[in-house]
């Protein structure tokens, strides 16, 4: 294994404190509990909005911390969720007298955390409200969910819900416009190699020289196929048909696309793959309002690509177009 | 080699269709010869700032195409210099009467190239300035250059560069300021992995599994040594060492800094080598006002970063902090 880490048990404490050093007027970071919040928290008056789940996702979810999206970000280690306390505390200090949504994303072992939490802060009288995503279309029930999973359609709610809340939207209505967004969002995923994990050393699965893994996990977990490599402009077709068919999109749809990199595919080849997007959506009538093409929602050093379609209307593109400025995601101010 | 592509011969053409088409009302591309130029250009009265080099290294340079940055990128193949008629079209496509000024990276044939563009473009009557980036204090000579090669640096100055020009500032006052910025700029690299440029179908290069090159060049050419790979701590401060001893960066100093991912090495690790590089700036009294942290100016799907620092004052801060809106780089508007 060759990482740019000092030691893999201190690697995301290490690499939150860069964060944190890196970004200081914006961010602040805690240990002992872990949590990222904004330099201005809590917000009198405000939903505050509190997300997580394992590291090595970045950006996601610390890199989005920051006015116009999250207050906080609690990342566990890397591939596992953060702990009760992590999200108590988090839930805690952002909370600005109007109370909490938790943003998480469906795995068994977040979506527990994150109630035990939520029970916890209530009892201490927080309002707090859930939103879970679960856009992956690739495979119900998988290694770490019961159910779908939740990956790209993440960024997304959170840009959305960040604008909804920073436009002083009471909690309830953030939450109903998580939703929403979960209503209407879907993605799904291919890598091109494994990722491999600092504590345990070695890829977590191998790929053939000339094999792919259709609809993959962003923890490496398995997806729904594997195959032999084919040009991008197939795989996208296949990837867009499923995401496609599934909701359904329609004819006249408005949408918002993210073109998402696993963490090692490089901007050339992402590029290419979103004027293949571009392409079959044309095909079938719908239109991208918005694009974001990047390394958004990562899996390490994982090779691969995912795509995230959001039916969007009038509405959403004017919450997505409001200013934002998180570490991994700036417009406006 | 697994590369999310259709063909090796229309990766670069197809990847900036895709950036085009995701980025409609901000950029365009044109074709045969090739360049990306601002949607809204030619910018009357405005010095035009124009950049190029050989593809590969996204977002450099058309990621940085767009108001308060450049004016047009001229993107050669994957590592080769882009075409005197390619450089010669984009500058004409964009002088909007106030001269362009040329942002060259060091190396033999873009230079040679972008000489070529200028004579013939000063003998159409259109004033044409250059800049010569050449921040890598790695090697002297080498398989691309003669003298030093220029990498992060480019980036830094680009934004500089394109702010001064934003502010209505003349072409030889935007060209002194980018002599300026590469006067004080300072940058080194290393690499955990080679790239593999798609046309050639393997990686360029091959370390061992406990091997990494220091000062390796953006396209894969030899550094300055290879060496047992050390904890990030000791890389960062070995690379630090050699680029403020180069200048040198004094106590006191305030700089701009770039850490820089190469295109395969996730963010985490990147922040933890932020967070490396803060600590060795403090011990020596020097204070980092501005940084970027990520994938600026990469090579391909090569695992490694790199460091670049800029002595700056406050004329140079509040030149960065204008408003820019590319594809890579965005904030203010």
């Amino acid at each position: 294994m060759k990482k740019l880490i000092n030691d893999a048990a201190s690697a995301v404490r290490e690499s939150l404190a860069g964060l944190a050093a890196t970004h200081a007027g914006l961010l602040q970071v805690r240990f002992d509990p872990t949590f990222v919040l904004r330099a201005d928290a809590p917000l009198r008056g405000k939903a505050a909005l509190v997300s997580g789940g394992g590291s090595g996702h970045e950006p996601l979810h610390a890199g989005y911390v920051g006015p116009g999206m999250l207050d906080a970000a609690c990342p566990g280690d890397v591939f596992t969720s953060p702990t009760p306390d992590q999200i108590a505390a988090a839930t805690r200090a952002v909370n600005g007298g109007s109370g909490v949504l938790h943003i998480v994303k469906n795995y068994t072992g977040d979506v527990m955390n994150f109630e035990m939490a939520a029970e916890l802060c209530r009892s201490e009288g927080i309002q707090v409200e859930a939103v879970l995503l679960n856009d992956d279309v690739a495979v119900k029930d998988s290694l770490y969910t019961a159910g779908r999973r939740g990956v790209g359609g993440t960024v997304l709610a959170e840009k959305l819900c960040g604008a909804a809340a920073g436009r002083g939207q009471p909690l309830v209505e953030v939450a109903a416009l998580g939703r929403e967004v979960n209503g209407t969002v879907r993605s799904m995923g291919m890598a091109l190699s494994s990722c491999t994990v600092p504590a345990a050393g070695r890829p977590t699965f191998s790929l053939g020289e000339q094999e792919m893994e259709i609809g993959i996990g962003i923890h490496g977990e398995p997806g729904r196929k594997r195959m032999a490599l084919k040009p991008v402009r197939e795989i996208v077709e296949m990837l867009a048909a499923d995401i496609l068919d599934d909701l359904p999109f329609r004819r006249g749809d408005m949408v918002i696309a993210l073109v998402n990199g696993m963490g090692a595919s490089p901007l050339l080849e992402l590029y290419i793959a979103a004027g293949e997007l571009e392409r079959v959506c044309a095909a079938r009538g719908i239109r991208i309002a918005r694009w974001l093409v990047g390394n958004y929602i990562t899996s390490l050093d994982m090779a691969g690509f995912s795509l995230t379609l959001l039916k969007a209307d009038e509405r959403l593109v004017g919450l997505w177009d409001d200013p934002v400025r998180t570490a991994a995601l700036r417009w406006g101010v």
